[in-house]
């Protein structure tokens, strides 16, 4: 606990991802014997008193109302960006060409050209850098993962993807930041349609090489929010244009002779948060789905699934936490998450997913949008 | 029981199909009470020592080893046709333009211009017709249906619909009949592809518009079946070529205006039947796996997902039965099927699904072809 | 198929087991190739009107208006008994020394003394007898009998049984037979907790030798059935005492060392027959529940619980049906029943569960009540 | 956040219970606009060195290696007390004594006299007490106790709780403290027992008021544990008696004139964390498994169970989290255990479960043993 091992953080954003990155931080050494000891020291937000407000009530040293002042302290080696996807690339490439290590929310960027210039900056940078599939980290998906390298699936037949939300379905949802094409980037597809084509190369540890896709807006017009920053924000009488996906399909090959469909959609009313991830190979089987994260269905051998509470002292994270059958929850991915960045900070390793691992997610999705304008033409992922 | 209201059958083939009609009209009186009693006068096979043993044990009265002879006997009034794909066209046109009454296993045909030339004959006979998709008459499907007619989950959004089997993972199974495509017409796209499209028309009420499509072989050399009649033959060292689809992904639209995602596959380890449908609307969303075929969940307004137990007097098809939580099994969709065609024939209306729904499947099952065929471009379903 | 082969039934009841029943025996000989093929030869019942209709419907060559004279006459080698238990002694003993086969539906009878006549009968007799607790019928309870057999799951510590219904809930039900001591010895206790207790003891193999045991009658009085006989009947404004238990919890120790609990009620709100039991043992355990039969879960050495889908050829009486994934339904226990007993009458073994299986249930049924009127003193099972 | 509002907090023990405990202490601010700030000033242990990493993982200010030390601090308003059960009485009545608020570890305490005069205490003293039986604040089950308050299921007919692990199956397992009477009082009986009589009267708001019960120990005797202090501790040569019960079965009369039955064992292979509990009421149902945290599941009316995601802005204590569907787990049942305490003790109230609520369910173990010593005998709950 000596002061050289301390690493100063430096958080860019407190909304949703702020407030659990914060727990992460806040918690990740109670539970894990890290070569380094994260201190928070410093919490940037446009706003001076909700900043302060921010900060005390997630434990945050400090603040900063310009994230370009935050890039530049001394008493910060670490920058974590929780904001929306239009500013990583420019936070990023700061911070990094300041010599600092970066944690970026997801998805890496809001276009590939912008997750190129950041994949540049950071082979060109001595800082560590990631992003934040949070989802790698739930146990039960690293243990998967696990499962296929040590080829207990055999080769992969079908990835069978999606991610189901329903939290627009009401047409008088307002129109939030996350519904706008110049913040968000993209709709479910950027969103959480980022999120399953990762785990889906993840697990596979494969690449989606070619896509043939469709996208929908279900509702091309919604109030105006009163503010939007927040997903709770109530309506008013103005209205403006919904510029992102309300959904999107996608069916396509894996670069192991697979086929793999996805499907994003905040249309699936009656399902909260259903990540959901299965796959099919020559000799085995996995099946998961976020909304019960502590389990993982496996067949080997067309046996029946058998259902594993991923909560046994040997798989993956678990055993720094609680004794079998005492599950976790969401934050704990990304306190998983944070664990395995310090670790690659010290050791000077990679971590992954790495930002060239969110620009080949981001390749995808660009290859889904193209095909969806192309009358879902199959179109290849870039491969450079 | 007089014997006016007694309807002459006459069964071709005896296969799986075969052995399962039979039970349905061995039973189907026992439980319904019907406007016509079946008589099983005369089961139809080439080989007459098998058809004999056939029809003693499956219960046919008599037998004839030439289809032609019996669409053509005076004690038959309807034909049940229970061959494989290549024949249905011409045994149908011929029973119909024998005055039959024809009941026909899915898919309608090998290709739309077949199916074609039944639906026109169908239109000229003077005989009832009915395209056997047996997972309408799932009580849980028919509920499905019920629900959306009766507009609690709103208008459509998703349709979700996945037909996973595992039964030829091994590259030692042999080329059985239903792996080439003379024969079968189709691979899995034909076969169980064909029941997930209809059974998403059906429940919806909607046409699939257009599709985008992949399609693949895994495994495209296969052992010689000694005799490719049975799903278990054992293989031997002559190999053929597998000239069906191992798998069909496919994505599109609904005439509604919601997408609709399609998967079939023999090669989904682990997933014996599992003809699955998720339907998510405005209102409502519902979910049905036939590997729990006695249940459909059903969420209302963003609520959780109700488990029903399809097994309640008021559920489609059960008051027939035993009471609550006494499950139906497989055999019992044909029983339902066969009740709701001899209650068409007694009173002349035109059963569904007619040939025409049939010939709507293949039109959605040509597009597939056709998109797969060229880049997986957006192809629209003729509709005529 | 030859004339010497055929065995002709005779039927008692033609209600809710009569009905079952007569499908089993319409079906079996079509699906299993059998050492005597059964003829459906008289079904007996009070009315000679309802009774003809019944056979008309149900497949029955003749009828007779007391059973006396069905089991006199030389047409009928077995007797199956499908009455309420009140009559079960009488009908199976005369059978028995008419020297037929008798069949006899659960519970033995209303009473130990009962069954211990009917035992003594049957071990007088020439004809083979067996108890109808279908359930051991089932697919995947065989299967669990099977594994514990195998010593899979190595020495059983706990069974925890549970037989929940829901069908009296509404006080305004009426007074059924079901629920008068006269007619049905016992109420939930007789009817479901009989078949827990038989599962339970076949499928560990062991007895259970003392009870402590509570039980209930939460709705004292119901309105008296316009008939008495049939579950849908609507109530009326005279009311009568419910005479039997609306609910048995008892805790028992078996014969080798391990504890069960079982639970009988037809008041479990949303359960329609969730006949469950689950068995702990030293290497592993097993979890079966009626309202998904096709279902066994399967837990070896501590690891997640398998799903087995028990429909795969090799699994008990799955052979004869359809392919993997195409579940059985509740009448399929009674076909394999009947094919069982088909067999033991052909080759003169003795069929299980036997009269003295029915025995050793009631026996258990009678120490419960006797703890239950002696303050839930532990009690004994009588081991004769 | 000014200094007026913090409350300064003294935890003895740092095992199992007091990891978890930290990680709320540390947390709980974060999600909880909380009238006290908690301060986490000192941790209580034997060993200095040990005391003093532990400390220092789990983020307390100081430390103590003798709890009566702790107790008289100035800088300690609240002592939370994570020892065994032998010690609680002693420091709890300490602590109340010395004006100190009190949060105490379930069981309260190993006897029902140690309970009487931890009560006595707690009524004397100005202090507020708590016992943490913390599945009280899994969402589920708070809302569960939601919907029998509001009458959604009516009369509760029946519950039916049983606390599943295995962690003790294998024989080698060594003779760790919780085996042994002297320090943890009772077995699975007092350990998991205790959960789920607690829950049982807390979700249906009322007593049970009699019992009747088995207990054995199927392993009697196990290996010498080099230290017995941790549950993976390996075995030695050396073999001592278990002294607890390894199992214990009990069923019993509610006040309101339910049933219930309740098994608590360590001998579920396979089940390892199975707190469930399922109420049937006259209006409605209930079921709930910890296996799967995030879900209840309710019946209304004999319809279908509903899987409802206990996740929503509604639901209790969640609002405080992260959008629907995103997950709690285990270490979150604390933090809102914590967050209800720091209200009970700024506004004054009692908080619940009160230490005679830890009494209640002393008394209901207390009857156990009593019943089971006595053949089962049922035995009424003393109440005072």
């Amino acid at each position: 606990m000596s002061d050289k091992t301390t690493i100063g953080v430096g958080m860019v954003g407190y909304a949703f991802m702020g407030r659990v990155h914060s727990q992460a931080w806040r918690s990740v050494g109670a539970f894990f014997d890290l070569p380094l000891t994260p201190r928070m020291a410093v919490l940037a937000g446009r706003s001076k008193e909700r900043t302060e407000a921010a900060a005390a009530q997630l434990g945050w040293a400090g603040i900063e109302t310009d994230w370009r002042e935050l890039v530049k302290r001394d008493d910060v080696q670490i920058v974590d960006i929780c904001t929306p996807g239009d500013s990583h690339a420019e936070i990023a490439i700061a911070a990094l060409e300041a010599g600092k290590h970066v944690l970026c929310e997801k998805p890496l960027a809001n276009s590939v050209a912008e997750a190129e210039a950041m994949v540049a900056a950071a082979a060109a940078a001595p800082g560590r850098s990631m992003v934040a599939f949070n989802y790698r980290r739930v146990p039960a998906v690293a243990l998967a993962r696990r499962y296929v390298e040590e080829g207990r699936i055999g080769e992969v037949r079908h990835v069978r993807a999606a991610y189901l939300q329903d939290w627009i379905v009401d047409p008088e949802f307002p129109l939030v930041w996350r519904l706008q094409k110049d913040k968000a980037g993209a709709g479910a597809l950027g969103d959480i349609g980022s999120h399953i084509v990762d785990a889906a190369q993840f697990i596979t540890g494969q690449r989606v090489v070619g896509v043939s896709a469709l996208t929908e807006t279900f509702i091309k017009e919604r109030p105006l929010a009163a503010e939007s920053a927040g997903l709770g924000a109530t309506g008013s009488a103005a209205r403006g244009t919904v510029t992102v996906d309300d959904a999107a399909l996608f069916i396509g090959r894996l670069s192991g002779g697979g086929l793999a469909s996805f499907e994003a959609t905040r249309f699936a009313n009656g399902r909260k948060n259903a990540m959901r991830i299965e796959i099919n190979g020559s000799l085995g089987s996995l099946a998961f789905d976020f909304e019960a994260m502590n389990e993982l269905w496996f067949s080997a051998n067309g046996g029946g699934f058998e259902r594993i509470l991923v909560t046994e002292p040997d798989h993956p994270y678990v055993g720094a936490w609680w004794p079998p059958g005492h599950g976790l929850g969401y934050e704990h991915t990304f306190t998983h998450e944070i664990k395995d960045f310090l670790e690659a900070v010290a050791t000077g390793a990679d971590p992954t997913p790495s930002f060239a691992d969110g620009l080949r997610v981001q390749r995808v999705l660009e290859a889904v949008e193209r095909s969806a304008a192309e009358g879902s033409r199959y179109t290849d992922v870039e491969d450079r």
